[in-house]
């Protein structure tokens, strides 16, 4: 790699879920120098079995200019909107990143930090009626792009999220030999991972799990 | 969840793939109790971007018997597979274990302690070649099962290793459930995510790229 490194903020909380954090992580990680943020040093306990990820620099640590502020869903999302140091955060760093970012519900954190008025988004497809209450204009879509905000949907939707973005930035041949380290060929054992084809009970069961999780009854209330 | 949680063993080496590990670690968080072990309880700096994870335990704190052993892959598998206090650990809890689990490289580190000989195993795409020199039976596939031995090809696969192998523990309805909760309804941008696909430009600059990494070329001398 050639090129001036990007420089990439993504933004931890407690409760944040790890893949959604991790995927865009891995797509981005050669291209980039990465810069885990978050209100103190301490680890940060995601929602993913307890694992926790140790921070790189605190919030007021962040770069002058990011080239991408990022920001990961969770069962947390809920209680990071409610956060005056996180909403306070976001918006001073998303008033100079050339692309602000999201993947899951942290649509949902930059829309309550005022960040997704009046543009296109996505989110989990079950947190997907939340968006317009942050004022975004919701698209069902595995990545939506509109002007300089990228989102993507729940999840495992941050790769596909990621490498679009990174095309976006560093051209295709880049993504490509990402995808390609990352031998990303997906072969999903079930044809399950979408509302549309997931069987409706299958369907019904995870709506339920999700809507009574803490976080995202939160996020409802904040409406 | 009314069934007793997995007992999952999650192996952490310096230079581990963060997403190689956290694939699985998203797939399982529901269904297990995850144990993160390492030598130390300091956190372990991954090949990703410098991010650092923190164990659960020491190697020695592992559970006595797991239902899953896991060891994911990344450019430091090949100084982990010289690392005598890792493969005395992989011998003692894989003699006990009743799978026993890789993603990536993981699966040439499994055959450094001994565990894959005679067994049908796969990797990373550019290591294919050394997993038959650890004792192991190379198949080209994105997840192999063998007997109690469940191997998945590089990074990305692991998720599809991990919703393969919790249909295993669990039944396939579990499987798609987590399936739907993670959103994996992949759509990649680009068809490079296989040499079979990506064109030769691309899979010429990458194997180059990785088999002269310092931990590949390690691996290589292994052999």
């Amino acid at each position: 790699m050639t090129e001036t490194p990007l420089e990439i903020g993504m933004l931890l909380y407690p409760a944040f879920t790890m893949l959604d954090l991790v995927g865009p992580l891995n797509v981005f990680a050669m291209h980039a120098n990465v810069h885990l943020l978050s209100k103190t040093l301490e680890p940060v306990v995601s929602d993913t079995a307890g694992a926790a990820i140790v921070p790189t620099g605190t919030l007021v640590q962040c770069p002058h200019k990011l080239d991408v502020l990022f920001v990961p869903g969770g069962f947390g999302t809920g209680a990071a909107m409610r956060d005056p140091e996180i909403l306070a955060f976001l918006k001073d760093a998303g008033s100079r990143a050339q692309y602000i970012t999201s993947v899951c519900s942290g649509s949902l954190l930059l829309g309550a930090a005022g960040l997704m008025t009046g543009y296109k988004a996505t989110t989990h497809w079950a947190a997907h009626d939340l968006l317009a209450g942050v004022g975004a204009v919701p698209v069902k879509a595995r990545v939506v792009e509109d002007r300089n905000r990228f989102t993507g949907g729940g999840v495992t939707a941050g790769i596909d999220f990621g490498l679009t973005l990174l095309a976006k930035l560093r051209g295709a041949e880049a993504a490509q030999a990402v995808q390609l380290m990352l031998e990303y060929d997906p072969q999903p054992p079930f044809n399950a991972g979408s509302p549309d084809t997931a069987p409706a009970g299958i369907v019904q069961r995870v709506r339920e799990m999700i809507q009574t999780a803490p976080g995202m009854s939160m996020a409802l209330e904040t409406r």
